[in-house]
């Protein structure tokens, strides 16, 4: 792999060094630099592509249109899951994306994402921002030619969808569930027939019985998705994504013509985006779930704990694994696991302790 | 209040008005503007002094310095608590600091900081930014001549260092315990003697025995301050901040003046910091309570169900009281309890729920 990388980089840097000089004309004569960004969500997908735009506009505001991003939807440059090659050749000067879609790339890729038990929302930001994390980001991506950003946050995910109640694990066994990447992968080790099925096509699956159940977002997308036409059974919580950073990849090449102000305008834009995606998402969840279990009869339940428990020894093989890949892939995961051993301390008496202390039955509303 | 705060607003805008003609001579004449950023945090503290530093910075380099933005740290213009007024009467240009302190102004300030059993750090933020309450806070300034952006947070705060051990709602009787705000208001209805004291006093007050107990912020900040020293017993989890929201406050004279595209950037920067801060506190947090644990001995206690169950129910009717204050803050805390019960709902089955999953027995670690 490393051989091949080694080109594909070499190919990266000779195609970005092109970009830069072809921006370089017309666009910067005037002033202004058009700066494309290609996304691997459809146009204005709730939270996902709605997000991606936000943080374009953010750029081109503040800069007054000095740098114009313009954003195009999965398939309208390139198609969605080409994103990652456009960035790295310079054929894009950005995308908009979740990082694990190039673990084809990369198998490390998962970490800046979100692996199975792996870091929540303000844990994989405290690793990204003061855990090492941005450093091996970059690393990583120096390969491919690639520097990533944090630029969004889908939060914890749901357990999915099910068509019939799981009482044990043994409901498990051959059980037809959509669930990509390494999350379908544990899947699959508790005896679960796990596939890949891309977002337009879990439907009509479910409803067919090809499939017996899913995940996909959380509330807000899946309530859009219609998926509680098809299956009551709503199960909480999900273990395969409990934060899923989404991420902007900038050509290095491209990354490097920016200014000092340049490049201090957006990473502010992003982390910015960053903070307003993750709040989006817990406020149109909230009112979705409300929805989903008050209007469309919605059974919510809760995942066994032997399921829980099953999951969680098959998760942390799966993810021990990653390390295996390579030197970069150890080092990422050494780093993962001793901040995760950190973070749970800290929730356990911080964020979790709290949130279980405000459940007792004492009355808040004397309003 | 209303006649005074009147008075003060009509002060306040002829007080912008004349800033901003200020600004407009020779700074602008070159191209460049600063703004004075008062705070009320001493010089470099950890993470609010530090974070407000961060945003000033970010705000300068992401302009080239076209607009400076220049920290003055607690006392160096004005002492911290004349930050508000400051600002307000155009003598600085913006303040960076916790909004409840400003509860002598008007108490429902309250809610944009932290209330007793109120919002996580995430919650606030989905609240402020898609709950309506950017909107409430605009309306409450209004009033002052200051427009409020979110920009820090500290996370949930420990509940803090007690020379005891607290056994049962008993032990708060007579308990001298500093803790200032509503959350002093609570402990005082359960029976304890809450005073506030400034941060500096807070050490000797512990040591001489003048208080049994303190909070503070978090390990971070609790182990800057050598409160293990004195004593050993550090409770868990804090009810009274349980995601305390940094602000950045600007004249509103000062805020219209910017161009459009100014808005966005310092709206960027401000978010952008917002995430960095609570980033760095959960990482900071996580360090300092290894350190406090395994370097210095400090024993950590969770406080009795029956103590945070009479906390809850006094936190209930002291949050509830804010609201009788007049019409605004009737609204507010009628957003704020509708805000808060959706996301309660969602928490229990996602990052709540996922937390108290991965602390099931399984292993993680086979790498």
């Amino acid at each position: 792999m490393k051989r091949r990388q080694f080109l594909k980089g070499a190919t990266a840097v000779a195609g970005a060094a092109a970009a830069v000089s072809t921006l370089a004309s017309p666009a910067i004569a005037q002033g202004k630099r058009e700066l494309k960004l290609v996304t691997t969500w459809p146009k204005n997908f709730p939270g996902l592509g709605t997000g991606a735009q936000r943080f374009a506009d953010s750029v081109t505001a503040a800069t007054d249109g000095r740098l114009t991003v313009k954003l195009f939807a999965a398939g309208e440059l390139v198609p969605p899951f080409e994103s990652f090659d456009a960035v790295s050749t310079g054929a894009a000067d950005m995308y908009h994306g979740a990082d694990y879609y190039w673990q084809g790339k990369h198998k490390a890729y998962n970490f800046f994402t979100a692996v199975p038990y792996g870091f929540t929302a303000n844990e994989i930001d405290s690793w990204i921002y003061y855990g090492g994390g941005q450093e091996l980001w970059d690393e990583l991506g120096a390969q491919f030619n690639i520097k990533g950003l944090p630029c969004g946050n889908t939060g914890v995910q749901m357990g999915g969808w099910f068509n019939k109640e799981i009482k044990s694990l043994e409901d498990f066994k051959g059980l037809k569930i959509r669930m990509p990447g390494l999350g379908g992968e544990v899947l699959r080790r508790i005896g679960a027939s796990a596939i890949a099925l891309p977002g337009g096509e879990i439907f009509p699956s479910l409803q067919s019985g090809a499939i017996d159940a899913t995940e996909w977002v959380g509330p807000w997308n899946d309530l859009a998705f219609g998926f509680y036409k098809v299956t009551k059974y709503y199960y909480w919580p999900g273990f395969h994504e409990p934060g899923s950073s989404l991420a902007v990849g900038i050509n290095t090449g491209v990354w490097d013509s920016f200014s000092a102000a340049d490049k201090a305008l957006i990473q502010a834009c992003a982390a910015g985006e960053n903070n307003r995606s993750f709040a989006e998402f817990n406020a149109r969840n909230n009112d979705a779930l409300n929805t989903l279990i008050n209007k469309h009869g919605v059974q919510l339940r809760q995942m066994p704990e032997d399921v829980l428990n099953a999951i969680g020894e098959a998760s942390g093989k799966v993810v021990a694994e990653v390390a295996e890949v390579d030197d970069i892939s150890k080092r990422i995961y050494e780093s993962f696991i001793s901040f995760r051993k950190q973070s749970i301390s800290w929730a356990k008496i911080a964020d979790q302790a709290y949130m279980n202390a405000r459940l007792l039955p004492f009355k808040y509303e004397q309003g």
